[in-house]
């Protein structure tokens, strides 16, 4: 199975030119996902690379920065100093500064010398969106935005439906939707990525994907971690807009989507929006909101910035009735996991009950799509146990660890959707609608919480009590540790 | 997982008395399996076991004679010289000629020792069926045929219908059905008795185990060995009378039976026989006869003896129909497996197979149980192969190995059985009326075969080939070496 190392779609040569090159987001995530690219093959000599920034830095300063965020290649033996050498022969340095307009003869001047080719390339926007107007502007005035030329922007993309409509609208007046690419590197995860297959590959799967065999969905995308030095930025944001608006909202399209009649970028978004527009506007009893002990002493002031939300969704179509989607994501909880729990309607009658060791109290069955930190695929099922010992009923499970049976190394989020970019596959990529119809579901909730004080949650724990389950005579499955 | 090792229903102490104690079903499967419910604990030292035989023989001489057919307990230390002991002071050697009548008395009062409890007395007629009259009526004579006494047989009841219900009416005779056990192992092995967890404590599968979502059904039960020492005896059988009529149409009744209301010896028995009963007559067209080449060679003459045989059958109900089940059974073939493949419906669109890799070809779901050599459970799925290649659909495994799973001995199948005896639960043994509805399906076959020359097939290889499953645009599903 290893043989997959190596994909056979060949992709022909791009440049990647990240503007902010030398910033946070560049030197974590994006350089050495491209790296990793390299030395899986896939990212060939003839690739280039461009960190745009107002920096004038050195190539070997440069390297030295980035070194340390690449040590897991070094680590495990995959890179050595030959493959470093020849992945920085790949990178150059351009200074530019996109609010004083200042280098971008020499951006033109680096494409213009492949711009024969027509090869594609990707601006990727590693700054703050505050800039994005005055970077997209510089792009086209220097001649860049060709056909071929393709523009990658990242949360946060304003926050709320307003100011997103606006950085959205900067960005629409210099590249067309079909070149813009913002990226959610949830939606970069192989599982779910795996989940598309499962559902639309699999006709056991897909053909109880519904509301005659579905009591209930949940999705948790749990952290350990706080705000850490974050506070300042988080304390505007909090995890309504930071994770439920983008991630949450994304997953639930994915369990609820009807199946598109092929697997492309449009009609992939097209039935994702079906979902969204298909959500009920929230009430305020499906809404529960908290805050971790310790926030308000990490920020320094007071706040009624939610750290955790939970929130009961329904989804009004015909699939859909009848089932909710219950979601909760939050800061500092007992285990980091990010996990989908189908919970199947439990059988319609017992033939266990009598004279054979009754067990009307085994649990229904679940499918459990796990994202995080370990992907895998766990389905539960009832057995017998094992034993001579009459017909006792036993929670067992079916599982697929991906890590486990493929036996090669997942590929990070972004390094998927930095190739998707270069193959120019916008499946993965959230359109401009599908925001906009994110918003247009968070912004109600967002007035409803509005000066409401969040209920305070212990860290290590999973949350404050809530009771949008409990209600429905149903309890939160917590994620376990493997 | 490994507190079901002593199972939590208590059983009263019983007295099992094995007419033909010393022979060699006594001695290779019933004896030992007590042995190891002894070693788990559910046989207590209230228990007694007879083992009834011509051969006058003391106790040290039978010790010396098992000894060899408990060795697996200890080579991994579950049995040292105590347990050893222990379990031959619950055994009594008593001389008896049931042809002779003699040893009756000794016999009587055996048993009469402890009849003031009312416990159990299980008689197992390890003995040639032949012999079953002169027995039973022997336990008549002596009183013995009272309310609590239990009647175990086992194969081969006949050659025929017509010679099977001239044995068991001889049987019923003397004993009421309701006391009488005919022993099939296969419907003792854990899998046999989990697949009936699968279906009816499992939403997931029984909303899909019909004709809208199952292709087909293939059962195959291939081993390796040939018929050895046994030739004489096996060329009156062949696989049809050995195999199919007990063990293959079992296991189709528990892939096709409806669910019972109660999961009760004649709730699943009913419905066992409806399935029996709804098995459409077979053709010509739908057998398939095979003998390994040596066969002849090893019996010394000439014979057109099945050692392999392949049918479809049709279950014509509103559940099944169009769904044919392929059976195959033989010897000498390339692996000792048991197997049961359900094949889903391919699925009714591929959205794969544009604009994403297509992947048209991918195979169907599969749920493959496995019965031996290694029990458990595979859900092929199809996948998406990880890595950032895009969607490539590969073909995964959902896995439950049940010995891996418990990480606990799994019993045998005789040790399930004898303790089911105990517990008067004859669920998993065949009433009298399936067993002539298997022989109803069974006579019109062997009488399509007569005098035709099976097919030669070489040894090592999975029979011969045959055109079942071609004609329908299928193949054949060969098991694999785990």
């Amino acid at each position: 199975m290893s043989e997959s190392k190596v994909p056979s779609v060949n992709l022909s040569p791009s440049d990647y030119v990240i503007i902010g090159g030398t910033g946070d987001l560049s030197l974590r995530k994006i350089l050495p996902a491209l790296f990793w690219r390299y030395l899986d093959g896939q990212i060939t000599a003839d690739y280039r690379i461009a960190a745009a920034s107002r920096r004038d830095i050195a190539i070997d300063e440069f390297a030295a920065m980035l070194r340390p965020f690449c040590e897991s290649a070094f680590a495990d033996g995959t890179a050595g100093e030959d493959e470093w050498q020849g992945f920085l022969a790949l990178v150059s340095i351009i200074t530019l500064d996109v609010k004083g307009s200042e280098g971008g003869d020499k951006l033109a001047e680096f494409i213009a010398e492949r711009a024969d080719s027509g090869r594609p390339t990707i601006f990727y926007l590693a700054i703050a969106p505050s800039l994005f107007g005055d970077a997209t502007r510089l792009l086209r005035d220097c001649g860049l935005v060709v056909p071929q030329a393709r523009l990658v922007v990242e949360k946060p993309l304003g926050h709320d439906g307003e100011s997103s409509r606006a950085i959205n609208a900067e960005l629409a007046e210099i590249f067309d939707e079909s070149q813009i690419y913002r990226i959610d590197h949830y939606l970069g995860k192989e599982t779910v990525q795996n989940l598309m297959a499962l559902r639309f590959a699999n006709v056991i799967f897909e053909s109880q994907w519904n509301n005659n065999h579905f009591d209930h969905v949940q999705i948790t995308v749990a952290e350990t971690v706080g705000v850490d030095n974050r506070a300042g930025y988080y304390d505007a944001y909090g995890a309504i807009r930071d994770m439920v608006q983008n991630h949450l909202l994304q997953l639930v399209c994915l369990v609820a989507m009807e199946p598109p009649s092929y697997f492309n970028a449009d009609q992939v978004r097209d039935e994702k929006l079906r979902v969204l527009r298909a959500i009920r506007p929230l009430s305020a009893e499906d809404i529960s909101c908290g805050q971790y002990q310790e926030y308000m002493q990490e920020l320094g002031n007071s706040s009624n910035t939610e750290t955790f939300v939970a929130m009961k969704l329904a989804v009004d179509n015909w699939r859909w009735a009848g089932v909710p989607f219950y979601i909760r994501t939050g800061k500092k909880l007992a285990r980091r996991a990010s996990e989908i729990v189908i919970t199947f309607k439990q059988r319609p009658h017992d033939i266990f009950q009598r004279n054979g060791g009754g067990d009307i109290d085994s649990p229904p069955n679940r499918l459990i799509i796990r994202l995080q930190p370990s992907e895998g695929l766990r389905l539960q099922l009832i057995s017998k146990e094992p034993g001579p010992g009459g017909m006792r009923l036993f929670p067992s499970e079916l599982n697929l660890s991906f890590g486990d049976t493929f036996e090669t190394r997942l590929p990070d989020a972004y390094e998927r959707l930095l190739m998707d970019t270069a193959r120019g596959n916008q499946t993965l990529f959230m359109r401009r609608d599908e925001v906009f119809a994110a918003w247009d579901i968070i912004d109600p909730v967002l007035t409803l919480i509005a000066g409401k004080t969040p209920s305070l949650y212990r860290s290590g724990t999973m949350g404050p009590e809530d009771d949008l389950l409990v209600a429905d005579g149903r309890a939160w499955i917590d994620p376990y540790d493997d």
